[in-house]
C-alpha cells in the first residue's frame, strides 16, 4: 500500500474542501450572518491540516487497485467529518451526530434530513447544505483529477473506486481530460437549469440551491415544503432535469461529438426511460381518483417517479399517502436507481440489464446444458469479470440492506419506516415512507440508527466496495 | 421432448394420489362422516384418469433435463388441482379457489390457510389436509421412484427437478435405492414422533396430524390455536423434531452407515444449528420482558425460530405482537430457510454458504486481481455450474418476490402484510405478520392475490426453475 500517496491525496482533498467552503462563507457575508466566522474557522482547519499533509510529496506515485478503494473511502469520510463542523460549531445543528448525518446526506446526494424545520437554518448553512449535493454528485475525487496536474498513471484506480456503475466508460483516452469534460457538461447543464428557474420567477438563492439539489440528484430543499409550493412550470422543469441528470454522462459526451447514432443506441438509456414511462403510467392510474384530473395526477406521478428513480428525493405531494401498490412501485424504483455514470444513486439500470441478460443465458443453459453464451450489452460482450463484479455487488448489497434493517429495527418502528429508512439512505434517495416520509424527518431515530444510516449513505454512494476494502484486515496486513 | 413419457408419469402420479386418498376415506368412515363419498368420487376420478394415461406404455423412456422440469411442474399442478376436489365438492370449502389454495399450501408444505376456523372442517378433511404435508414433504415423485419398478436411466432428471437445494447428494449409486432409503428414514422419524406425542397424552388423531405437519415442515394444525394449547412437553418435542426434519437427510443416511465423522463434518449442519441458536438468543433477549421468566421466553423463542426457519409455521404464541427487531429476525429466517435435501423450504442454508464463499473469493479478487480461487464446501470444490446455478436462482428468487409483492400490493394492505404474505408462501412457511399473522388467515385476500400466492407456493417448493421451464415458449417449440 502506498501510504504516502494516500496521505498526499487526502491533503489535496482537504485543501479543495477549504476552497469550496469559501462559497458559503461569501453567502454568509452577503446576508450579514454571524456564522461567516464558523465557515472561516473550518476553512482554516482545512488549510492547516491539508497544508501539512501535502507538504512532503510522495516518492512513489503508483497505486494498486486497493489503494484506489482506500483513498475513495477515506476521502468521503474525511470530507464529511470536516464538512459537518460549521453546522455544529455554529450551533445551527447542536449535536455533532446530527450535523454529520446532514453532511453525509449532502455529499452522498442522499437528501435525508434530521431537520424538522429546514427554515431554521440560515442562508449560509442552507447554501452549504445544497452545495454539498453538487460537489458530491459528480465526485470530489473526479473534481480533483479534473483540476490538478497529472497525478501519475494509476489515477484510474481512484476514478474507478469513486465512479458509479459497473463500467467506467473510457470517454477519452486521458483520465484528466475525461474528468474535465464530464465536469464541464455538469456545469453547463446546471447553469441552464438555473437560468430556467430564474426565468420562471424563482428567487436567485432558491434557484441555486434547488439546481444544486437537482443536478447532484440530492434533494435538499430550502423549505419544509420541498417542491410543493413551486409553480407547475418549475416542477415540470425539475422533473425533466432530474431525469437528465440520471442519464449516463457518456451519452452527452457522444452527443457533443455529434455521434448521435452511438449516443442514442444505449439500451440502458431506453430502458431507463421505459421504466420512467411505465411507472408514471401505473401510478397515475392508481392515484388519479384523489386528483381533480388525470393530467394533474400524471404530473405529480411523473415528478415523484423522476425524483425517486433518479434518487433525488424532492416531493410535490405527500406520496406517503398513496395506495400500497404505488408505494411498492416507488420502493422498487428506489432500489433500481438511475443510470451508471450519472449523478444518481441506487443499484443502477445497467446492473439490472446485465443481471437480466445473465439470468436469461443461464436459464437457457439449464435447458440446453451444452450451450455457450456470453452477456452482450449494446452489441458488445460484457467481460465475465464485469458480470461477476455485478453479481458479487448484488450479494453485498443484499447483505448491507439486511444487516442495516436488522439494526434499525431496534428502534421498533413499523416495517415501512424501517425498510424505507434503509432503502432511502443506502440508495441515496432522501425521504422514505411513514415516519421517515416526505413530510417527516430522520430526527426521531436513535443515534445507533443514524450511525448505521450514515454508513449506508457512504456505502451507497461509493458502491460498497471501497468501504469493504477499508474494513478488511488483509488490506492493512504487512506482507 | 418425450411427451409419451410425461403422460405416462402423470398417469402414475394420479394413480398414486388415488391410493393416498384411501386414507382420508378410511378416516371419514371411522368417524362416520358423510364426506367419505366425496373422497370416493375423487379416488374414482384419479383411477379413471390415471388408468387411461398409463394404458399405453411409452416407446422411449429416455428423458432430457427439460423433461424432468416439465414433469415435476405438471405433477405438482395436477395433484393440487385434483387434491382440492374433496374439499370443494363436499362443500367443506365452498369456493374452488380457496380449496385449491389450501391444497397447494398442503402439498407444498406451506401451511398458509384460508380457513378462519380450522375446527369447521370435519376429521376426514383435516386428515387429508395434514397428510398432504407429509406426502409433499419428501416429494411425490421421489415416492413414485421409490415404489415403482425402474423407469429407465434418466429418472435422475425427475429427481433433480423435485429435490430441494443446489446439490443432489448421490447417497447411493442407484436412484431407486436412494429414494427408498430416504423415505424409510422419513417414515421412521415420523413414527418416533407419533409415539412421543402419544406418550405425552396427545390424542391419536392429533398426534398423526401434527406429526405429518412437523415431518413435512408444513404447519397445518387441527385447531385455530395451532400449538398454543399443547403442553410444554409436546411443544418441546415439536421444537426438536421440526429442527430434525430441517436437516439434510444425507446426514441421517451417513449416520445409518456409521460414518459419524463424515456426517458431523457438514458445515451446512453447523451453520444451520448456529443460526438457530443465535436467533433464539437474540429474540429471547428482545422479548423476555413480556414473559414471566427468561426460560419461558427462550422456550417460545426456540419454538418460533425452529418453526419459521424450518418453514413449518406452527405457533405457540402470537409472534406478530413481538417488537420489530424480533419480527425482522423472523423475516430473515423465513428467507434463509432450512438445509438442502430436507423437507424444509426457503432459500436453503447451503445456498447461503455457497454465496458467502463466492462473495468472499470475489472480494479477494478485487483487491488482488490475479488471484484464482474456487468455492469449496466441506473441503470439496463446488463446480462453477453449481455456483452459477445458485447465483441465477438468487436472481429469479428476487424477481419472483418483487413481482409477487407488486401484485399482492393491489389489495392495499400494509407493508408487513404484503411483504410477509409473499415471503410466507414463496418460502413455504405458512403464517406471515399482521393481517396474515399466526392468529389470522389468508381468507381476506383477493382472488388475484390467492392465485399469485398459489404460484409462489409451487415456485417455492419446486425452486422456481421447473415452473419457469414450463412457461418458456422455447420448451414447447418444435425443432
Amino acid at each position: 500500500m502506498n501510504k504516502q500517496m494516500i496521505r498526499y491525496v487526502l491533503g489535496m482533498v482537504l485543501l479543495i474542501e477549504g476552497g469550496l467552503l469559501l462559497l458559503p462563507l461569501a453567502v454568509s457575508l452577503i446576508y450579514r450572518e454571524s456564522t461567516w466566522l464558523h465557515f472561516l474557522i473550518t476553512v482554516g482547519l482545512c488549510g492547516v491540516l491539508g497544508g501539512l499533509m501535502v507538504l512532503r510529496k510522495p516518492k512513489r506515485r503508483s497505486l494498486f487497485p486497493k489503494d484506489g478503494f482506500v483513498i475513495a473511502a477515506l476521502t468521503w469520510i474525511v470530507i464529511s467529518l470536516v464538512g459537518a463542523v460549521p453546522f455544529w460549531i455554529s450551533g445551527q445543528i447542536p449535536r455533532y451526530i446530527d450535523a454529520l448525518f446532514e453532511t453525509v446526506s449532502g455529499f452522498t446526494t442522499t437528501g435525508s434530513s434530521i431537520l424538522t424545520r429546514v427554515e431554521d437554518l440560515n442562508k449560509g448553512m442552507l447554501f452549504w447544505r445544497s452545495f454539498s449535493h453538487w460537489v458530491g454528485g459528480m465526485g470530489i475525487l473526479v473534481f480533483m483529477l479534473a483540476l490538478l496536474p497529472a497525478m501519475g498513471g494509476s489515477t484510474i484506480h481512484i476514478l474507478r473506486a469513486e465512479s458509479p456503475g459497473p463500467v467506467v466508460g473510457k470517454v477519452v483516452p486521458k483520465i484528466k481530460d475525461s474528468s474535465r469534460i464530464t465536469y464541464l457538461i455538469y456545469l453547463f447543464l446546471t447553469a441552464v437549469l438555473i437560468v430556467l428557474y430564474l426565468a420562471g420567477g424563482m428567487p436567485l438563492f432558491d434557484s441555486l440551491c434547488i439546481a444544486f439539489g437537482t443536478a447532484g440528484t440530492g434533494g435538499f430543499g430550502v423549505t419544509s415544503a420541498s417542491c410543493a409550493d413551486y409553480s407547475p412550470y418549475i416542477q415540470t422543469v425539475t422533473t425533466v432535469f432530474m431525469l437528465l441528470f440520471g442519464v449516463n454522462f457518456s451519452v452527452y459526451f457522444l452527443l457533443l461529438q455529434r455521434k448521435f447514432k452511438s449516443a442514442l443506441s444505449s439500451s440502458e438509456l431506453w430502458i431507463y426511460l421505459g421504466i420512467f414511462g411505465l411507472a408514471t403510467l401505473a401510478i397515475s392510474l392508481n392515484i388519479y381518483g384523489s386528483f381533480s384530473s388525470f393530467g394533474q395526477a400524471t404530473r405529480h406521478a411523473a415528478f415523484t417517479v423522476s425524483s425517486l428513480m433518479t434518487t433525488t428525493g424532492y416531493a410535490t405531494v405527500d406520496f406517503n399517502l398513496w395506495p400500497e401498490f404505488s408505494r411498492v412501485i416507488l420502493c422498487i424504483l428506489m432500489i433500481v436507481g438511475a443510470c451508471a455514470g450519472s449523478t444518481g444513486g441506487g443499484f443502477k439500470v445497467s446492473r439490472v440489464v446485465i443481471l437480466a441478460k445473465y439470468a436469461k443465458n443461464e436459464l437457457q443453459k439449464l435447458i440446453h446444458p451444452r450451450t455457450v453464451k456470453v452477456v452482450k450489452v449494446d452489441g458488445k460482450v460484457v467481460s465475465s469479470e464485469t458480470v461477476h463484479g455485478v453479481l458479487v455487488y448484488t450479494l453485498f448489497y443484499i447483505l448491507l440492506i439486511a444487516v442495516s434493517i436488522l439494526l434499525v429495527s431496534l428502534d421498533n418502528q413499523d416495517a415501512s419506516t424501517t425498510l424505507t429508512a434503509v432503502l432511502a439512505t443506502a440508495n441515496n434517495i432522501g425521504p422514505g415512507l411513514n415516519a421517515v416520509g416526505p413530510t417527516a424527518s430522520f430526527a426521531a431515530l436513535s443515534d445507533l440508527s443514524k450511525g448505521v444510516l450514515c454508513l449506508d449513505m457512504l456505502a451507497g454512494r461509493l458502491e460498497i466496495f471501497p468501504l469493504l476494502v477499508l474494513l478488511l484486515p488483509s488490506t492493512w496486513a504487512k506482507k
